[in-house]
């Protein structure tokens, strides 16, 4: 068994960076992604931590044109959609908001979890059955921090209808929707999220009791 | 603003070195963490993705002997009644796994996320309510990549009845929980995780569908 890793300071330095540079990205230059990244950075994904070792995720990496464009439909209409539950001044602002990178983003794939995995034998998830949607989470949240430590950002669409984009993705029955990425590189570079940039939300301190 | 970080090779190695290494701790040293780590990391986990920009997250530091105790009885209970439903050499296997690191870890947390939060203003929670619990998630991975570059393992612990878990920990009532942590100094360092050498299960390559 190799040695455990001792982590300098350097390191621990860039790795604040890192989270501090990660970003939602809706912003894309269409440059392809060298030929095998995604597929790299899906192994990765894959070591990310799973209930009893189930590693649900299940990805599904969305080429054909005419699927993207359903897809870029499904969130134009839940978008619509969600513009009238606001009004005034924050329905103008919302308006203005470029919410998804779908029509750039070079790279773009799905994350289902899969519930009905024999995986793991059900360790871990008889009593919190949705720790199976929370390793998928994890995973593309190590996909998402590999990709930004490349330079390459990525987007989290989560405007959309998990019915029918189950349809569009033809996807077993039994799995269940996570959430629509786009890959790619940003075409700009911020150390802020975009909707604290935009004047929608402002990034507060945690909230933590004791007990 | 800062220009924007340019990560080495050196950094993306040690980062995946990070993410090979980090584990699933159930067995702790009983050392204390220096004092402040636990509010430094729970700052870091904040900075993490949040749907709208939401920051669901509520930390819940559980330091009361009485509580920790309550918390172990659940999940004794829970695992007791997990252990059920196993047979045979499967049973026998299941008995024998040391699943949490209630009794040692020095630094115990619940984390909860707040469905009812106005932060984000609903923003792209709309579609899919659960992306509350994935922001919450994923503070939860940030927090756990973190806390291993400093040489401090963590451990989730499932198996727990959450709506005891509330009663508890006497959390508000709109808190949903995410998981219970466990964080320390580990007593053993592996690469490969507790349940693949203790053969439970082993891990095996990503579904990828393209479509």
């Amino acid at each position: 068994m190799p040695s455990p890793p001792d982590f300098t300071d350097d390191f621990r330095s860039g790795l604040i960076t890192l989270l501090r540079w990660r970003r939602d990205v809706r912003r894309f230059e269409p440059t392809a992604l060298p030929e095998g990244t995604l597929e790299r950075l899906l192994e990765l994904a894959s070591i990310a931590p799973s209930v009893g070792l189930s590693q649900p995720w299940r990805f599904v990496v969305v080429e054909s044109l005419k699927r993207r464009t359903a897809v870029r439909d499904c969130f134009e209409r839940c978008n619509a959609e969600a513009l009238t539950r606001f009004s005034g001044e924050r329905a103008a602002l919302y308006a203005r908001l470029k919410l998804a990178g779908l029509d750039e983003a070079p790279c773009q794939f799905a994350v289902f979890a899969d519930h009905t995995t024999r995986q793991g034998h059900g360790l871990g998830r008889m009593t919190m059955a949705a720790t199976i949607d929370y390793s998928a989470v994890m995973a593309v949240h190590t996909l998402w921090v590999a990709a930004r430590a490349e330079g390459i950002g990525m987007g989290w669409v989560s405007i959309l209808d998990a019915t029918e984009m189950a349809e569009i993705l033809d996807t077993p029955p039994e799995w269940t929707l996570i959430g629509y990425f786009c890959l790619g590189y940003a075409s700009e570079e911020h150390d802020m999220p975009t909707l604290e940039r935009e004047c929608w939300e402002h990034r507060r301190p945690p909230v933590v009791i004791r007990r």
